[in-house]
C-alpha cells in the first residue's frame, strides 16, 4: 500500500535509493535508482525535441517504445551527451548492470543522465553506484533518489497527489529549459494505478504539453530532457483517462512550479497569460515570444513594466491580431490599451517575485499561460562562470 | 561633384544637417535632415518585419511604395512607436513641415524615428528642429546628420565607397537587432549614380539580406528598423546592377560591422560561419540558432569555448545534418569532430574581442555567416536600467 510520504515511492509497488558514487566532484549523492516491483510495469516517456540527443535519451527512447519499464537509473554530474558511440556503450553498460543486480532484462531499464556535456562518463564510478543503489533500495527511498539527481538545484523537488484509490508520486530536477547550465530537466512520475501503456501515454503527453512544455526561461532545449511515467498497478484500481490525466497534469504543474521557483539566477517568476487568441496555438506562440524576449526579461529584472517591449515581442509572431487592438496588463494594471499607453505604469507594483503579464489579442476566445523567469546578472554569471 | 568626405553627403546631389531640438533630454543633436537635390529622386527602402510598426515606418512604407524620396527627416530620443493614430498624425505633420520648408510634396518625404517606445513625440520641438535643420542644410552636413541620429551609440557611423564614376555614401545608428534597448537600426544610403527604382530595390534587398539581416545579437526585432537608399543621378553615370549591388553590399557590410563593434554591453564580436550546409537557408538557420542561444552567448562572455552548447543550439533547427557528423571549431581549433570532443579546448584563445565559430554540417556545399555579440553583465545592466 501507499506510504504516507511524497515522491516516487509514495505509490505502492515502488522502491528507490540515492547514493554517492563519486561522479560529482563535491562527493554529494549522484546516482538514483527507481524500481517498479509491479505487478504491472507499464510506462510512457516524453523526451527532448533537440536533434542532438544524449546517449541515455537514445537508449531510453528505445526502451519506452516497448512500453515496459521495470527500473530507472539516473545520474547527476555528467550528461553523457555528445559522447558518440562510446557514450552510448556507457549507457548500455549501465542498464546491463542494473538488470543484473535486479534480475531483469536490460531492455526494461531506462537511463537518465544530467550534468556536463561533451565528456565521457566515469563509468566505473557509475557502475559501483548502481551496485550501491541496488543494495539500498527501500520503500521510503524516494527522498534519497530526489536528492541524488540534483545538479544546480538548490533543493530536491518531489510531489504526491492522491487519486480515487491510487496515488501519483514524482520527482524532478532542473533547470530544464529554465536555464540548463550544466543541466537538463529530468522527471520520474510513478503511480500504483492500473493503466495500460496507451493510457499512460495519453495522460503524460497531455500533462506535459500544458506544464513542462509551457515553462520557457531561455528557449534553450536541453540534449537530455526526459519525463517518465511508470505504473505498478499495485493498488488494483483502474484509472479512468480523465482522472489519471488530471492527476498527472497536477503533479507536473506542481513540479514545474518548483523548477520555476528554483531557476538559476532568477529574481522573478513570470506568468504570461495570453487571452482573446484565435487558437490555443496562437496563444502559446505569443506567450513563448514574450517569454523568450531578452529585452522584456531584462526589463522585468529592472522592475520596469515596459509594455512597448511586450508589444514588440508580440509583433514578431504569426498569431492573428491587429496591433491597434492589443491590450497589455502587468500585475493587473492595464498599462496598454489599443496598442497605446493607457493606465500610468507607475501604478504597477513589481517589488515581489511573482509577476503576471496579461496580453489580450481581441482575436478570439482561446487562451494559454506560459511561465518564465527574468534575465538577471546572476543568470549571466552562472552561465558564464560554469566552464570546462 | 562628390565631396572628399564620408557619409550621406559624399555623393553629388545631397545636402544634410543635424541640429539639437530638445527631444533628447541631454540637449544633444537629435534631428537630422537629408535632402536629395537631384536631378533624380529614385529610392528604395527595407523596413522592420515586426508587425507592430512605429508610425514613421507606416508612413515611410507608403512613401517608398511610389519609389520617390526627395528628403528624409530623422529624429532620435523618441521612437513614435505604439502611439496610435495621434502618433501617425505627428509623423504626418513632420513630413508636411519638411515639405513646406523645402518646397516639395509631403508624399516625397520619408520619416525615421528612434528612441523611447510608447510615448508621444514632443512634436513642437521636432517641428522647430525641422526648421533649424532646413536652414542648416549643406553639402558637408553628413557628419552632423550622423551625429544627430545617435541614441545609445557611442559614436557616429558613416561610410563612403567609390564606384566606377559614382559614389555610395551612408550613415547608420544602432543597436538594431543588436540590442535595441531604447533603440532601433536606422540607415540612410545615398548615391549619385543614375539608377531607377527597380535597380535600387534589387541592390538594396540583396545587400540587406546578407549584411544587416545577418547581424543578430538578441533576436529582438525593433518596431522602427529602416534602411533607405536614395539616388540623385548627379554623377550622370548609370550603374550596372552587379556593380551597384556590390557597392551597396560593401557599404552595408561596413556599417553593419560598425554597429556590431558598438553593440551595447558587448565584449565580443562573434562571426558564426556555417559550412557544408545543404542550402543557404539551412546555413542561415543554424547560424541564427547559435547567435540567439543565451547559453552559447554567456559562455563566450566567460571565455568558455563550450562546444556542447553550440551542438545543442544546432540541434534545435530543422536544417539537414546528422548529429554524429557535426564538426565545430572556435577560433580555428576543431574542438568537436563527429559530434564528440576532439582537440583540447584549452588550446582555444578567447582573450580578444574577435571570435569565429565554424560549424561544418557535412550535408552539402552551401555556407553563410551570421554575426552576433556575447551576452554580458553590461547587456543586462543597460537593458534593465533604462526605464520609464
Amino acid at each position: 500500500m501507499s506510504t504516507g510520504e511524497t515522491g516516487v515511492t509514495a505509490p505502492a509497488g515502488f522502491r528507490a535509493a540515492g547514493v554517492a558514487a563519486g561522479i560529482k566532484q563535491s562527493g554529494a549523492p549522484d546516482v538514483a535508482l527507481v524500481v517498479n516491483d509491479g505487478p504491472d510495469a507499464t510506462a510512457a516517456g516524453v523526451f527532448t525535441r533537440n536533434r542532438v540527443k544524449a546517449a541515455p535519451v537514445l537508449w531510453s527512447e528505445r526502451v519506452l517504445a516497448a512500453g515496459i519499464v521495470k527500473a530507472v537509473v539516473l545520474n547527476a554530474g555528467n550528461a553523457n551527451a555528445c559522447t558518440g558511440p562510446d557514450g552510448f556503450g556507457d549507457t548500455h553498460a549501465t542498464a546491463e548492470r542494473v538488470a543484473i543486480r535486479l534480475g531483469i532484462g536490460p531492455a526494461d531499464v531506462a537511463v537518465c543522465s544530467t550534468g556536463l556535456i561533451g565528456e565521457r562518463l566515469p563509468v566505473d564510478a557509475l557502475l559501483s553506484g548502481v551496485d550501491g543503489a541496488a543494495k539500498a533500495l527501500s520503500r521510503t527511498g524516494g527522498g534519497d533518489a530526489a536528492e541524488a539527481i540534483r545538479t544546480t538545484d538548490t533543493r530536491a523537488k518531489q510531489v504526491r497527489l492522491d487519486g480515487d484509490g491510487y496515488v501519483v508520486g514524482g520527482m524532478a530536477k532542473g533547470a530544464g529549459m529554465l536555464a540548463p547550465a550544466l543541466a537538463t530537466m529530468l522527471c520520474v512520475l510513478t503511480t500504483d494505478a492500473v493503466a495500460d501503456t496507451d493510457l499512460l501515454n495519453t495522460a503524460l503527453r497531455r500533462a506535459v504539453a500544458v506544464t513542462f512544455e509551457r515553462i520557457d526561461s531561455d528557449g534553450c532545449l536541453s540534449t537530455n530532457d526526459t519525463v517518465l511515467l511508470l505504473a505498478s498497478g499495485a493498488s488494483g484500481v483502474s484509472a479512468t483517462e480523465q482522472d489519471l490525466t488530471d492527476l498527472v497534469t497536477a503533479a507536473c504543474a506542481d513540479l514545474a512550479g518548483q523548477l520555476l521557483a528554483d531557476a538559476e539566477g532568477a529574481t522573478k517568476e513570470v506568468a504570461i497569460e495570453v487571452t482573446g487568441a484565435a487558437s490555443e496555438d496562437d496563444a502559446v506562440e505569443v506567450g513563448r515570444a514574450i517569454a523568450r524576449n531578452n529585452l522584456v526579461k531584462t526589463a522585468l529584472f529592472g522592475n520596469d513594466p515596459n509594455w512597448g517591449r511586450i508589444l514588440a515581442a508580440i509583433g514578431t509572431t504569426s498569431a492573428e491580431f491587429a496591433p491597434e487592438r492589443l491590450d497589455v496588463a502587468v500585475n493587473g494594471v492595464w498599462i496598454c490599451r489599443n496598442g497605446c499607453a493607457a493606465a500610468d505604469r507607475s501604478g504597477v507594483d513589481l517589488s515581489g517575485r511573482a509577476v503576471t503579464i496579461t496580453a489580450e489579442l481581441h482575436a478570439g476566445s482561446e487562451s494559454a499561460t506560459v511561465w518564465t523567469n527574468d534575465l538577471s546578472h546572476a543568470y549571466v554569471h552562472e552561465n558564464s562562470a560554469y566552464s570546462t
